[in-house]
């Protein structure tokens, strides 16, 4: 039954699920790299509130108060211009994704037509 | 010494700390809105990822497998246009940060350059 | 062509993808709960996190830092009863999908046996 | 007045801060395993769907099918066996953040006593 199966399903099955693998191929692709900007950002934002977090519990006087302000501008600093980068890099691939779909509903638009 | 050191403390300590103050507040205020973007986002790709497993894993016949790439597609756009949406939010969100901060830095600046 | 492809597939796919579609919906099943689960521990972690934030942004003067402090003990204590809560939860998960796992593939070693 | 704020900051604050200042170093190390265990998982559990999906996207035949099942086989296996350590590892912090919560409270209740 097998052998059938598997001959039936591997001839007709290309020219049938061909735009189904290339679309499926795309959306992995995409979870991909929505996935990595999500993880890089939520390392990025842990690892810098945990840091902040270490010098806000060593503040005992005036100084260290006066470092920790000072670290938390630097490190405010560095967090608005990484969301700055963040939505661009998300706006970016948010638009890319949308051309990809756009162009893979017009080809099975045409393969319909033809057939 | 509580009462001399809270005396102390509050006689002197608006002057000092309130930049500082506002500061913590500004920063507070701008992780609340970043947290709550980032929680929306996490939950509606969580939750969209999940209903489109439970959807995969009931395709069983070539009718199902159509329906499941269709829920696929109106999902991905959904997606797509959801990260167009985060990323501006973001970009406008870091933007504000920076202003407030690049404010805060020159009310600090005069503050000093008075005293 | 669809007609034959769909006939074929039907026909034969029903003793052959039963056991991965069943798979498949236990893995669904499995991955839902855990999501939820850590959504969940993502949410009351970070609200947690932006209420202390917001409560130590407002400290001004010795009374508000002992009600700052306070709060933390309160928000601490919850925290780590949530940690005992969650862990037991995972690690019951985890049990359970692997006796899942464990029932599913005892069930295709019979099926083969028998076939 | 820097000076005279500091002098009294420094003088008074040691005894009155210094359990504070305890508390708050316990809860910065305890939010510092908690934030590496969920990130951890959060990368973990992301890579490995990732993965899949990738894989998925790739079934194209039986043989592609019957690999993609497999592979998701010991995905599962390996991701339940991580659900219960990090479970065991949660409560295990959970308990040990409650002991060290418990043994400060009560080096407050000693500390008020003698005072």
């Amino acid at each position: 039954m097998y052998n059938d199966l598997m001959k039936t399903f591997t001839e007709q099955s290309e020219q049938f699920f061909s735009p189904a693998i290339k679309f499926n191929q795309l959306v992995a692709k995409n979870i991909e790299q929505l996935a990595q900007i999500q993880l890089d950002a939520t390392e990025n934002f842990t690892k810098t509130s945990v840091e902040q977090l270490k010098t806000a519990a060593e503040v005992k006087d005036v100084k260290s108060f006066i470092d920790f302000n000072a670290s938390q501008l630097t490190a405010m600093n560095k967090l608005s211009q990484q969301m700055i980068d963040d939505g661009q890099k998300l706006t970016q691939l948010g638009n890319e994704f949308k051309e990809h779909l756009d162009a893979i509903s017009k080809d099975s638009v045409k393969a319909t037509a033809k057939a």
